[in-house]
């Protein structure tokens, strides 16, 4: 079959030229959301005069055919299919004859394309705000039920204070919610119909274009189709959506390497979720979560690629759009997979909180030796360069902050008294951040709670 | 003075070290915010029952004198001053003695940073809704203007079909409306308080964080205190709100620079905006315009630097934080120049309706030719079909469409008829398009009815 | 058949896991390499005392069976085949019994999969040379066609001075040579072998890696085993090679696009590499120019996502760095692509020199009226500057400079007299610059004999 | 002062404008490279027969004054300042008064622009390659120091086999040797002199542009000056090669941050390239690592801003070029930084071989314990899958696999005899990886007598 747009042309194109210019191979992925464009389209037809009832049903038919042929995976693709556009209206074209040509009045390949791709691109973003409640829902649970492990807080990766470890898995939650509160508001800006808008100028075509939109389920038509047809904000936003989300996820999987080293040994990845050396018969390796982390290269990479396609480029629609998908569709493979990834990982996490105990050294109270001080009245600096001093000099001692004898402390500070060493009990130590966000248990069981409401309302 | 933090440590440091390590070159920019925040916090500490009422009132008696004197400019940074908190506290020092040393109760620079960066980011946040808001109003403004202008519309920057200047000018409105709904967005997600979370844990004060955030006008408290120290989402999802418009400000540049050469001839940039050569004096540059499409690299460039830094970082704080302000700063520098720039390009854009007309070629009403045939019963494909052979034979004959005898059009079909002569006018192809978002008079004036609304609104 | 490394895991595997840690479906490709590879492996195991002679030989037979199957396409996945190496190992094993289990003495996957990588890359860093070259080769060919084709230069897209074409397309085979130079420096960073590294300390096999280098083709071997596993420099700066050359081919695109608009109507792309509209007949895209500025995006993309991915990680071998063939991929097959739809493009462009000579305006002799001034002994600034009130001069009585009147020139400089008017001559001004790289007619034949002789060389 | 370029102009621009469009705040650090242009200039100048050798001579000593003015701190730029190429024409007028007006002939800001920064990159060029031999010659020194100090190796961050530790450090020397060769070959690419392009088409004065360029030092000059102009080639190469070494930055600082937790205890990084904490007195952070890891976002973004800046850009000079200042000086400033901080921090490096000893535990001999059985005639792939099953058993029975009475070796496999406890000694095991680039000592020592004579040599 000739080219959709051949008529003027006499020479042909080159082979070479043909596989360049060709998007079909990935824009393939768009073919539910292009046969159900064109089944609303032939509705909107009808409605405009353009079909008769009978043309109208003919078409929608036809194109229900062409619904069960990719569904069931027997749809065959031609040497002249360049993109899903061209091959549906072909086959379409082989079952309804001339009428095919009419489902094109009024309608450009600038505003079909972009109408199948946020079709498609809302069907994918419930999927994912899906995946991120399950993962949600996993970190609540699983912090649920370890409330009462106690592990060393680190910043700078060095150890800091006290923290439960629900206190840390749940700030991740947070990161997560964030990421659904983002999703949640880019919606709005993907569930926008651009059809209508023709190549550019709108289509000359009295379509009803809300009545389109309503049957396709979009909550809103573009308002100017010079930007419906230009734009790709509602990609470029949802690309950097998830290189944030990237972020979080490389972050959690980080601390879990980490944790998951010998050294640390506070967690254990699940055998499922780890392999194995084809060299060294006793590696256990977290490679999930190494995978986890390297991901967000990949979905930074996608957002850098279409961000600077786009940069510059002039307005309406340049052939330079075309290179839209493919980070698109790998940003959305690679989500729909990490984040089951990522929660089943956490769901069967095996924890070592007896490790996790050992680990909290008695130089972690040391800011709660300066309340000790502040607590007696001694300015907080104060307090905190005498703490610094005891520090020094139970290095110099070799031994550990709570086993240097009171009269080194009050060597350093009268206000020292034999009632200093109850300061070196951790549990005591959490449990005195009670603020809300804090790490004391009630805290943490407010956090969770209002995490739940969250989750439910969801 | 010695660190705030030399307590501990024996020796001294490299001044190469002080030198990569010290912020206070870039983060003195947060005077104010750490100033705020620290008078805020005094009045924390004196309801959680730590300072008297006399104590904190002189603490704010000090806080406030140095506002003044960074407000006049007489404050002077001393050697050790490594960042603006340190600054500030040791100012503070000299100002009211070892009282000062009370303010840093319960509060680590984890979570003082933190809130001056959103404290800051809020007050820029205001400017720049601002600044967009005004190129809006300006875009509406010229649109209303020149709303009967009419150009050749493009696309792949081939002539495609006619267009309203003002239907193209309200594309980048919307555009700049949903940056505008991005931010808003956003703001929600900056207007959060982080002070309380202390270095990671929780502060193990009893501060009251509800009316600490409050009393620094914040919406809502952080809900989990290693999140709060550990997230730097707030800024990324600027810079990436910022790269995304940049890109829309570098694409209605590229316009705008290709319409202003000779060969375009469509707009004229004002004297005040553009540059001569050293070399060339008949010269006259769209600097502007090329300075704002550059912008776009810029702004893209603070995101990836930013989300690789954050990239795999374990949680909490790590001092590769420290390198989120530069990005943060350059982002709202560059767009607190470029908005009111572009604003004032568009205020003072001479317009060419003549060139603009002259460049309107009889074979841009193609399209119309097809509808020509769909009105009389052909199938929108084969119809435009045979208009490519109407193409293909004006060009054979060396004439444009409009000049092709009757009966070599009806050689082409038998459809066309002595009427066919009428599709060749501009205006009414524009008239054609008057679908809501389309580009006829009526459709361009509801569009600018809608923007007025919204802006109103804001 | 049992994972490589399953020996010491009692449980199964999660299949979403499997299908999240294969990378069959990307590395296969390398399949050629990995079997060259392991062909040479196993002659070195045999000087090294592990293999019999028939082992080896028996080893190589099933090898190069493989090899067969994968030419033929006959290799047949099974669904244990994770990598590339697996299924090869599998296939091995399946034809030569439990002798295939010593293939892999002293070697780990860490050694293996950048072994093949390097290989592969070699490869392809051939094909896409002779790529480069061809297309340089157009260039000079064209440029030698065309050169007394006089055109208007651009800067800021202004009009600036008169060029030949051949000078401005010249100006693009310099870019291509300093990318086949960067390309040529790379080869020796990527001829290097890693094999007998092992997972990261080195092989305790005593493998001759030299002579096994010899064998593979290397012109050396790695120099620490931790280094040579855990490195993908070559990778990434094939990559940031890749990006800078996708940067010389948008802007050589966009300045082919903006040529080929109806305005400028400098150029026309050979219908081969243009495509048409579904809606409008006239239209004439130039979609492979779009198509190839667009891909610099993609090549940048593909650099951030691995160079962000490799930032801050761990020595030695990370699952992470499984991520690196994606975009290595991509990337080759874009340039594989791109690289001869430039060539062609450029061979068959069509020009306009009636279209480019037009568009020479007298003002564009302006620095050559400067340098009129100059000759007489005005300085140059004090001479640039009565030009510009020339140039203001024949605005305002609506002229072009070149129609001034004598007396008008005169009463902005008495150096003026009646020969002013010969430097409104584009050839003359054309050949005044004739210092080595100036576009006088010598100056470009001897740039285009430099040319032929780098071309001639490489 | 008037504008350079402000002949033709009538109005005033706006001083927005103004300060959107300079340059001097950001290219003022060019001035020494654009004294030394201009001084080599006025020479050519003679050379050509534009200035007298009097005139020549003026313009000199002019210039050279206003050199003293820069180096002494007391050139004060005033309001017209625009960028450091008009500040310095304007006080070379004050000096030498209209022969100032004659150094600009025959030379475009856009040649002169591209000249200075050439200038000046190759000067910081000599200062990098500097720190990066001698951050290289500090790890030779560290590594030839702990020649006998091993540590687990690791891969994935689990345990895998001991490594000396000098071998692993060494794996950086080969990293950074690349960067060093890899700014070596830029240094060609930087070497070459536009000067004499003029705007684009190639100066109009019969300047001998070999003389200019052997003046100041070039190597060669460029070909084309289209392309002389437009290239921003180098810079990007320049910013590529700094975010590639910002990755090698990055991993070996995440190695020594991981080392030097409390749980790995491998490592301490000496006091003065540590900081403490405002709130908790215990903590020793090693600052200096992290900010060293961050920066190579910083670098990475500085790559992206410019790649995308120059993307689509059309050929020869446009105003966007003018950003590609600032993250080429960040870049610059950067590294002039962070290679000696590395340097120090590693040659002041305390290492604590006793913890790194205790952390090699017998399961990372398991591969060592199949090359056992390997040794005994058993198929490496079956060797390694009984070793997995020693690893279960003693897992089971839950003793390290050294403690495995012999029959449960023999249980396993037959070949297991008494001598089998001789594989648990890990010197042995590092001594047995004496291939080239591997962990032996001698080969080791191989490798470090490698890098010193390349050390020598450059």
């Amino acid at each position: 079959m000739a080219k959709l747009w051949g008529g003027r042309f006499s020479g042909d194109t080159d082979p070479l030229m043909d596989a360049f210019n060709a998007s079909i191979d990935v824009d393939i992925r768009l073919w539910e959301a292009d046969i159900r464009g064109s089944i609303a389209y032939a509705r909107a037809l009808h409605r405009a005069g353009i079909l008769t009832a009978e043309e109208r049903d003919r078409l929608i038919l036809g194109l229900e055919r062409i619904w069960g042929e990719f569904a069931e995976g027997s749809f065959r693709l031609e040497p002249g299919d360049e993109d899903i556009h061209t091959a549906v209206e072909r086959r379409l074209h082989e079952l309804a004859g001339p009428l095919a040509g009419k489902l094109h009045t009024g309608r450009s390949r600038n505003d079909q394309v972009v109408t199948d791709t946020r079709l498609y691109l809302l069907d994918r973003m419930e999927v994912l705000a899906d995946a991120l409640n399950s993962l949600q829902e996993a970190i609540v649970r699983v912090a649920e039920e370890h409330l009462d492990v106690i592990m060393p807080g680190y910043t700078h990766l060095q150890r800091a204070q006290p923290l439960r470890f629900s206190h840390w898995l749940m700030s991740y939650f947070w990161a997560f919610q964030r990421d659904w509160e983002r999703l949640d508001d880019l919606w709005r800006r993907v569930d926008i119909m651009p059809l209508g808008s023709a190549a550019l100028a709108g289509t000359a075509i009295p379509i009803d274009r809300k009545a389109l939109a309503a049957d396709l389920g979009f909550a809103d038509i573009s308002p100017n189709s010079v930007d419906a047809v230009s734009d790709r904000d509602f990609i470029l936003e949802f690309l950097a959506w998830a290189a944030l989300l990237g972020t979080h996820i490389s972050r959690l999987a980080e601390d879990l390497i980490i944790w998951s080293t010998a050294e640390f040994g506070f967690v254990t990845v699940a055998e499922a979720y780890s392999t194995g050396s084809s060299l060294m018969p006793q590696k256990r390796n977290p490679d999930a979560l190494e995978l986890l982390r390297a991901k967000a290269g990949r979905l930074q990479g996608n957002f850098t690629r279409l961000a600077t396609t786009v940069k510059g480029l002039p307005s309406t629609y340049n052939k330079d759009l075309q290179e839209d998908k493919e980070p698109l569709f790998d940003t959305v493979d690679t989500l729909e997979m990490a984040l089951p990834i990522l929660e089943r990982v956490i769901r069967t996490l095996q924890l070592h909180p007896e490790r996790m105990r050992e680990a909290i050294t008695p130089d972690m109270l040391a800011t709660d030796l300066a309340y000790y001080l502040v607590d007696k009245g001694v300015p907080f600096r104060e307090a905190h360069h005498l703490v610094g001093r005891v520090v020094r000099r139970a290095e110099e001692l070799g031994v550990s902050i709570d086993a240097l004898p009171l009269d080194a402390f009050q060597a350093i500070s009268p206000h020292f008294g034999p009632d200093v060493y109850r300061v070196f009990d951790p549990e005591q130590a959490v449990e005195r951040r009670r603020v809300p966000g804090g790490t004391a248990r009630e805290a943490v069981l407010d956090q969770i709670a209002r995490a739940k409401r969250l989750l439910h309302a969801e």
